[in-house]
């Protein structure tokens, strides 16, 4: 007998129809003779629907009281979703965040799990229950409702593994698990046996919408494997694990990108200690996230120039900022461009590859696609192109690391 | 400075625009100096949507998973009002039942208060706090969510009323206030200034629709006064109080109906101790409601007749009960009438003037109306007639009691 987390999203919720379909892979899953905790996002749209309603009251709604209304999605959906167990003949109960409790910080409407007290539930399931959680919801030790941030769920169900020590964390979505590359832009993306929670991580955080990255981020700490996998198909997807879990590694797994990028340039400003930090605190002070850096030094070693990059609609702001610091920073010129997208490959094989890099450039400069900037973490390269040639880019990468 | 309690029903709250406006009327009242508790209900339309979706899911989907999915409604609703006035700064948080606490009894879905915790509440408004709470919604002794049934809004003021002792309790609707008849069949319909606590429970219990009839009850035994008004005019309403509060009494305070009944007549049953009681019981097991009941004995002294009225979707289940019993009761046969309305008059004065029944029956009997069955109290008289001449019983009684 196993203990299981099965977590399903918002497009596995989206009608009375398809919560009947959950209610029957939970009941199959339990039927199995395992123990089961479910955790529900909000029925699809309803969350922007709740949004958008505090938005026409306040463009500065109250985050206290946006946690109030946000969590009444899941309320819904995990309510529905038991009431369709119990008419399966399953004993199932709902457990709101406050009801459990799940214990977060203050952080309103973007807060952190800090315990989960696990007695009630445990005693429920051990008794062939079914507890159907709440996602993205928590408490405040005020005993007011915290909300955890968009795709919260995720991070729910990760810490509900944690917390109750189950044998595995499934997250049911709407796609096969997780895909080599964006199917939408290459219809050869193909599903990824087994990732790493760092290459996972890459992949989230460049892009692929699959899961939350702070939850891969939690599962990576706790070493909780993840299964992401399809709620529609029942084929396994995708499993996320320890590197060295994983056999018969590729050099890249998968390739990522993100459209709506912009670069600004500041060039020759005074080659001196502190002039970096003079250009990105008034920006980041302003809740702007600068994502690539690149700084060089000019020949004569006097002047350099700094170039980043930015979501395209901070790009604006952006730059009326650093005009603001035109006294101090003391430079020549601005130059910036804006409909770029970063177009990243992934892999942790590639720390002993030789030649990857290589690869990279000589693929895309096989098909005249320019390369604008260029970072690199240990096992991923991101490059930032024009944005027209994104699904290029894509297709010639996805080939050329032998992912087609 | 004055404490009070005002509620506001779905129709006032059943768009974000009007939330807002709402949240002004709230603001006006919190500006003249009072300390204010806001009840409300779900916006209009959410409770029925979210009721299709639990039927769609179950035809006996369970009772305290619809508490739960229900009372999502009023928490949106209270959430979005607090939000609201926060952003007209003024200092207002919501409360959910679990969080004041407001404890009631475990019969979900039809809950009854047994009592609120007060203190938290009495603080914040004590320092200028306008608390907004969800109407409708309870939690039991387990701690879980319980709900008061259709209406219960109008409950959750009057027991804030009683329990935070406010000075009044203001009921916002969609109208000027109770009319003495229901205005979309009698243009002359006029609003009721005062009117007495069993007056008002006749009229609410006889169909009109302005205020829950439990809620009526509860403030009736608790006396708290409460003042029925409209959300969008501004007008004084109708109050609702004790009897010898008003003055001026008049003999007939209004006229309700309601339609869609049904009457079957069981002719000829054996006149002996528990023969009534044959005929209702399993009847009243199968949560058909009796209405009126009317007994007559025939001339020889031996037999009788039964004549009841039910609601007319209960007709064919009644009929069906009744020749189950054929041989228990050994009754002659069985007459059956349906599409019938029952018409009220209602007035505390009928007690001490006579001639009323005879002024009603008058009154109907010259416009050709027939009755079909009678039945009184003190404060009332009811009669059954033919659906289709409602309008016209309706605005003859209207005219003949000087209501006009």
């Amino acid at each position: 007998m196993k203990k299981l987390t099965l977590k399903f999203g918002g497009t596995s919720l989206n009608t009375v129809d398809q919560i009947k379909k959950v209610a029957n892979i939970v009941k199959k899953r339990h039927d199995e003779g395992n123990q089961i905790i479910v955790i529900v996002s909000a029925m699809a749209g309803a969350t922007n629907d709740l949004m958008s309603k505090s938005k026409s009251i306040s463009k500065n709604f109250d985050n206290k009281e946006l946690d109030v209304l946000l969590s009444s999605g899941e309320q819904v959906s995990c309510s529905l979703l038991s009431g369709a167990l119990i008419e399966l003949g399953i004993k199932a109960r709902s457990w709101l965040g406050w009801q459990i409790p799940i214990f977060t910080n203050k952080n309103y409407t973007s807060s952190q799990i800090i315990k989960i007290n696990t007695d009630e539930i445990s005693n429920f399931i051990s008794k062939k229950g079914v507890a159907v959680i709440a996602g993205f919801q928590g408490v405040s030790e005020e005993f007011r409702i915290t909300t955890l941030g968009r795709g919260g769920s995720d991070l729910s169900a990760v810490a509900v593994a944690k917390f109750f020590q189950t044998d595995s964390c499934e997250i049911y979505t709407d796609v096969e698990g997780v895909l080599t590359t964006d199917p939408s832009i290459n219809e050869k993306a193909k599903k990824i046996e087994k990732i790493s929670y760092e290459e996972m991580l890459e992949m989230a955080s460049l892009g692929a919408k699959v899961m939350q990255p702070n939850a891969v981020q939690t599962s990576m700490i706790d070493n909780i494997p993840i299964h992401v996998r399809s709620t529609f198909s029942g084929k396994p997807g995708t499993k996320i694990i320890s590197e060295n879990e994983i056999d018969n590694k590729k050099v890249i797994t998968g390739i990522a990108y993100s459209k709506g990028n912009a670069k600004v340039s500041i060039v020759g400003v005074v080659d001196k200690p502190g002039v970096a930090a003079d250009v990105f605190e008034p920006i980041g002070k302003n809740n702007i996230n600068i994502d690539m850096v690149i700084q060089n030094t000019s020949l004569d070693g006097k002047n350099a120039n700094i170039t980043f990059t930015i979501k395209q609609e901070d790009l604006n702001k952006t730059l009326s900022i650093i005009k603001k610091s035109k006294e101090k920073l003391n430079y020549n010129k601005i130059t910036h461009d804006d409909k770029l997208a970063k177009v990243s490959i992934i892999g942790a094989g590639m720390i002993s590859e030789s030649g990857v890099t290589h690869k990279m450039f000589r693929s895309l400069a096989d098909e005249k696609i320019n390369i604008l900037a260029i970072s690199t973490s240990e096992i991923k390269i991101s490059v930032l192109i024009k944005e027209e040639l994104t699904q290029r880019a894509v297709k010639t990468l996805h080939k050329a690391f032998g992912l087609n």
